[in-house]
């Protein structure tokens, strides 16, 4: 396993899914899952996809400038470190956002234990 | 053990140490530990110490906006989101930053086994 591969994997697959099929997010999480957005924590993937396709704008495109990945340890997780902006319909100036994600291995792929948004504001 | 409590306590001491003794970092990391720092990326407590105290900076004030954390698995791991300013000694605009630690329990205590670094270009 390639963490730098399956990293630009999951990170192109997140976006567009965020971009163009939000409810689709749901898949990447599980019950055990933990979503830190903006400082309010949510657990479980019913809770952070409502969280998700509830957040108060709709069309966006994310555009990433940096992907950085690590394996987490001997469970075979890896960590990935997203910085990128966030472009809201409508909206003349790009938000910068950083994301950091936690993947573990699942029994159909990895899943995302641990997900942690902040906009960077300027 | 509070993720919260440590999460806070480690932030406090890293970033006072990287600030007044940059040196005393290297205690905080292990063989197995790992450091992207803009993109570069770092094994091994010792290699990390040396990047660190190499930087082409001396004197540093880190002034922290947000700190996350949640629980990272079974292992009794935490990870732990920062975002901050950098200020250098000399130059006129702070810079801000992201990074994130994986911090997992050691015989002495709680040890960074994942680091990543990237300042957050305006």
């Amino acid at each position: 396993m390639d963490p730098e591969a399956v990293a630009k994997q999951f990170v192109d697959f997140y976006y567009q899914t965020f971009d163009t099929n939000r409810p689709g997010l749901a898949l990447l999480y599980q019950d055990s899952s933990m979503l830190t957005f903006e400082g309010s924590k949510i657990q479980g993937a019913a809770a952070i996809a409502a969280k998700l396709t509830g957040l108060p704008f709709q069309q966006c495109h994310h555009s990433i400038s940096t992907i950085d990945c690590q394996p987490s340890g001997p469970s075979g997780g890896i960590i990935v470190f997203v910085s990128g902006l966030l472009q809201l319909a409508g909206e003349q100036h790009a938000l910068k956002f950083s994301q950091m994600f936690h993947l573990m291995p699942g029994p159909t792929g990895f899943y995302v234990l641990n997900d942690i948004f902040r906009l960077n504001y300027a």
